[in-house]
């Protein structure tokens, strides 16, 4: 006798199915044996026989029990087989392909992708997500190919006043991380050639070549890319980190910036891809406005920008803003594309920064950032004698040289024996490794715990300097 | 003087940066105007000095106002020029490029990508989301680039149980929609052609050749696509829905299917390319088992799905089982690549598939369509003297012949104008029209309240009969 409760919230049609699909997975009810007839269990139960129906219905497209004509249901007779099979999948998994060998837990991680999570404001971000979970079921069905008109209005907003970037929302691409835009990309531009930073960001170069798009290095000088040097490259395309290139930190001057520009101007098809990936953290000056501003809404600049650092990375915002030049073969191409951002995401950083929330926590995270970097800046230079650090001012990382500590590569070591993560310059160098400064380390202070701020200086120190 | 409030949760340096921020937003304060002193301030206000610059650094840092050395903070001289140059932005959009004109709003919707949002669990679904965002900050970082392996170890499970896939978690490939995994895949075959079911699903060609992929149109018969005419297509790709042809609802058949697995183990660098993207909607019997379980973990079979039609279009999950002879290459070519899911979705599903919710919901699902279909079917057969409704038993639509109502772009047409909104067959012909059945419509029901199907019946019969 399965028990029912007619007051649950649960329907009873429901509660007879669960009931009956647990006896069927726990074995009590044998593969090939007939369920009670309809009118049986209705009587039995004290429900109607459509009631049973309905539950008989549920187990059948489950594939519980399955329906035989002028003769009722029964148990399924393969479920046993499937399920054991899946139980012995489970148990002994055919062997994996090769993986990397997992590293050792850091205690201390110094790398550049994660986030304080401390800082993430889950409280108006979860109330928004919950109201519009409830209040919006069309957000269940598809959106907008480029992402959703109200969003994309709230991001030309927020670029145009605080990045000088000059575009309507029509311009605007919200997609699931910058490499998924950058793929997108690949195929407008499928018959170039991309200049790449060297030492730069090399998962822009790995997307570039996955989609098809050949890759040339260009080394940078104390100023960024140099226009001379990728005129000869023959790219058409040139990937840059103008407002605080990665790693190194250097900031783009005015001057550089226009050459860039005009190299772009010279010949149709020339574009620059302007990543603006942590703009939003600039401790000293206001920052330079994009590259894209200069150059105007039909300039030869894609700018491309993420929610990772300013959000967190686990939640997939990026975005691009295409010039219009682009904008046409874009939506053609792309027409029956969905987007790759989770609608009810999507609205909730909507409201997040129609509601003001969003530039809030940006002071509020640049303050908490500004603190860390200096408190740590100072820890360091307290226990590291003659250490430089480069590139404090900007961005959630800098430079940290320290002669005489063995070298980069004995410093990277040293450091995670110590339980300190962070990888040494050269290793973002991805040709000329002789042209990196000697010694150098690139520290992320993005998810350092204010407490561990000297721990890890006291760790680096022994690692260094004993 | 502002007002501060030490009790609200709200830090005071926070409400007075808030307060001051909105003071030069809307002009109180001038562009280049001195903010007080730190200390005038402070007296004023009754609080700290340290709260004080607590708020005018955060001013700083959102580039509202700008520190001067030995002269205190100013009122950020460009804010007032960027600020209305954003507003003239919005006033002013440029010219947008050219849209496709919106079709009306159509009364009832008869496509095929919705869903009937009041059948989403929004409550268990938002119940675990709230408590994944309060207790689990960690799913703020970056995940793994194949998808966080608890939600992978699910979607094993649930595919080896319920559609007989054979693979482990890590053959799982976990992506934002079908589309983005497509792209993935066309990297691994980049010197590949692929042969698509004709009629068939459009957008797979057009992401296929996007990225790069040659396509070449194979005509399906009574059985789905035939062996013979791909092997002289030349492709060595096969992108089939065997489950359920889109759009035709063709089952393929074991011999079929033995005979296109056969094809495929001819010649090393073939696969199939299996979507299985509505198999949970089969109403009269239990739906063949995958080809890729036919093929084995190690077969040249590559099985993608989507959530798109279990949960809902605007939540973006899709995954793909990769053989193990395509996952080394997939993983050393994507390994620096982020996963595109948001983490607290996938980990959502996960939790939402672990307690079992995932098979009620489907078993809920499969009922209500169930009887939509054959209230919607029973509907069309009293109203319209003579149709023909075929494919009725699986998936999420159904064709629907009616000779005599004048052809089908008429239909189609006739049917917009009583605010129906369907897609003749026709349209899913890439290529040779002429061979498809005449006088017919692709009905999608998933999105068609039970209150509307008789509405829309006779809608039909006042278009197609009149």
């Amino acid at each position: 006798m399965i028990e029912l409760d007619a007051d649950q919230k649960t329907p009873l049609y429901e509660q007879l199915y669960a009931a009956l699909a647990d006896e069927i997975r726990t074995g009590q009810r044998a593969p090939g044996t007939p369920l009670p007839g309809r009118r049986t269990m209705a009587a039995q139960q004290g429900v109607s026989v459509n009631t049973v129906d309905a539950a008989y219905q549920m187990l059948a497209a489950e594939g519980l029990a399955e329906p035989r004509p002028r003769s009722g249901f029964y148990v399924q007779k393969t479920y046993g087989m499937l399920h054991s099979r899946a139980r012995r999948a489970r148990r002994a998994p055919a062997a994996p392909a090769p993986q990397p060998p997992a590293a050792p837990q850091p205690v201390y991680d110094l790398s550049t992708g994660s986030v304080d999570t401390a800082l993430f404001p889950a409280r108006s971000w979860g109330r928004i997500q919950k109201e519009l979970l409830y209040q919006r079921p069309e957000l269940l069905q598809r959106g907008e190919m480029q992402g959703d008109a109200p969003l994309r209005t709230q991001i030309a907003e927020y670029l145009s006043v605080y990045r000088g970037v000059e575009c309507t929302p029509e311009q605007i691409v919200v997609g699931a991380g910058i490499e998924y835009l950058l793929g997108c990309l690949a195929h407008l531009f499928s018959d170039g050639m991309a200049a790449i930073e060297n030492p730069g960001y090399f998962r822009t170069r790995t997307v570039l070549q996955n989609s098809g798009i050949p890759c040339t290095l260009v080394d940078i000088d104390r100023e960024g890319l140099p226009a001379d040097a990728l005129e000869k490259s023959g790219a058409n395309l040139c990937y840059l980190t103008p407002s605080h290139h990665f790693p190194t930190g250097v900031t783009m001057p005015a001057t550089r910036r226009a050459q860039l520009l005009a190299w772009a101007a010279a010949r149709p098809g020339r574009y620059i891809l302007e990543d603006d990936y942590d703009s939003e953290f600039r401790f000293d000056t206001r920052p330079l406005p994009s590259l894209q501003g200069m150059a105007g809404p039909d300039g030869p600049v894609v700018y491309l920008t993420t929610f990772s650092k300013s959000l967190a990375p686990g939640i997939r915002i990026a975005c691009m803003v295409l010039p219009q030049s682009l904008l046409a073969r874009y939506r053609r191409d792309f027409a029956t594309y969905a987007n790759t951002v989770s609608r009810f995401e999507q609205q909730t950083l909507c409201e997040f920064m129609a509601g003001g929330y969003f530039t809030r926590h940006l002071a509020r995270m640049r303050l908490a950032y500004k603190r860390r970097m200096e408190a740590f800046a100072a820890a360091l230079r307290a226990a590291l004698p003659g250490v430089e650090l480069d590139g404090v001012h900007s961005g959630l990382h800098f430079l940290l040289t320290l002669p005489g500590a063995g070298g980069e590569r004995a410093m990277v070591a040293a450091a995670a024996q110590q339980g300190v993560r962070l990888r040494g310059l050269s290793e973002y160098y991805l040709a000329r490794p002789e042209l990196c400064r000697a010694d150098t380390v690139v520290a992320g202070y993005s998810a350092l715990k204010e407490d561990d701020v000297e721990k890890v200086a006291q760790a680096l120190a022994r690692a260094w300097l004993s």
